[in-house]
């Protein structure tokens, strides 16, 4: 088990008084939390670029449920991914409207490829994937 | 009830080319749906840029579930801003990571403090807000 | 003329050695000038969002230099826009394409405008608005 | 030499009428120069996610021109990389403050390697990469 590393920054005043207003309005607890946040997003971008590397995703879709043929694909392409996508969350915006939140779980090359068929879909009004981690690798 | 609309773009024999294999990799099934799409994409980002309008995003946040302050820190928030967060899902990603999407409706400007507030959450290793749409203003 | 402001920042050994990596690979000499970027990266950001502070900006486009009404057509803007249009780069790519950079000070709104209609420009074959700062607020 | 292509867009009545109104404040002629504008888009991503194509890239840094020592690194890195970067443009801000625009041609590999090397230079305030394309492709 790793320890606690603690080093020192040396940045202008002005510089820093700047940076302590925007990550209050943010809500952080202090500068280390902020500079902690920075790192691991850093390092996610770089755990995507990849490619070849195991990661998890969120896939985001806004589509209208009425579309029937909609709702066979999603769940055939869900049963078909099985062994990446480990969750699902499906929300009645509206009367005509539902969002659905996959959770996925694979190699970023992997997950990309099942988020572009199911943003694709006909009937998806909108769709975005969200590239975070599984977290074994950022402390 | 709006109906449909025809109408036709002109383009460069190579350009529309490459176009098609993009969209075939993508798995579209058409110019049209894949036009669309690009469309909504545009729409819905000047959506959220107008602050005021009421949309929909999902916040994905990975954290380690030991950190018990951040458990009671997440619940509470969530109940603090009910009217907004409609939905959330929970992941167990494994012994220690776990994975939250909130599915939040409300103005742009409020969706967003909120997921400042819990991406800048102590504990909170990677912390995402993906922004998209009641679906009601694209058909 | 303010001092420098030393500060220590508390995290996990193994995110720490992450970073290093990343930050070795990207070419800094230290931490402190890695951290220094991503909080003036976040500054920048802020500066844009609000729309009413005077920022820097660069417009990069690339066209074919055969439509003629293009040339005029940016030559036109760019003296309309004069104020803020500060200077232009213009690079040969090959016998047909050429590239031109302008440097635009402003509003992060008014920039923001100029930048949408020449990218809008027909003949303009991709554009894009990089946002960056007056370096005034950043020491 | 390709000719033209004409293709239909079938689409919502609704959906067209709102993205008219978008492509109009943006300043676009007509609705195939704006769907032209977003397939060549698409194209440029595509172009720099494979790395090893060769494409056109601006870096735009933003610098305290009193660190003498960065002039000298700027200068050198300049030469090194005499065979990708085509052209450069020094715009002075104020008495402090100068913005230098690189523009830069290879295969997207080099150019990024290139840019965070420049970026993560000591003295460079704010720096950005701007990835657009040779405009060969493109028509």
């Amino acid at each position: 088990m790793a320890g606690i590393t603690r080093f020192g920054v040396s940045i202008d005043s002005q510089l820093i008084k700047k940076f302590d207003a925007l990550i209050g309005r943010k809500g952080y607890a202090n500068r280390s939390e902020a500079i902690r946040d920075m790192i691991r997003d850093n390092l996610v971008e770089q755990e995507w670029e990849s490619g070849d590397q195991e990661t998890v995703g969120t896939i985001t879709i806004v589509y209208n449920h009425h579309t029937r043929e909609l709702e066979h694909a999603l769940t055939d392409m869900q049963h078909k991914s099985f062994h990446q996508i480990i969750s699902a969350l499906h929300v009645h915006l509206d009367a005509h409207n539902c969002l659905e939140v996959l959770v996925v779980k694979g190699k970023s090359r992997e997950i990309t490829r099942i988020a572009d068929r199911l943003i694709g879909a006909r009937g998806v009004k909108h769709g975005k994937l969200t590239m975070t981690t599984t977290g074994k690798e950022l402390v």
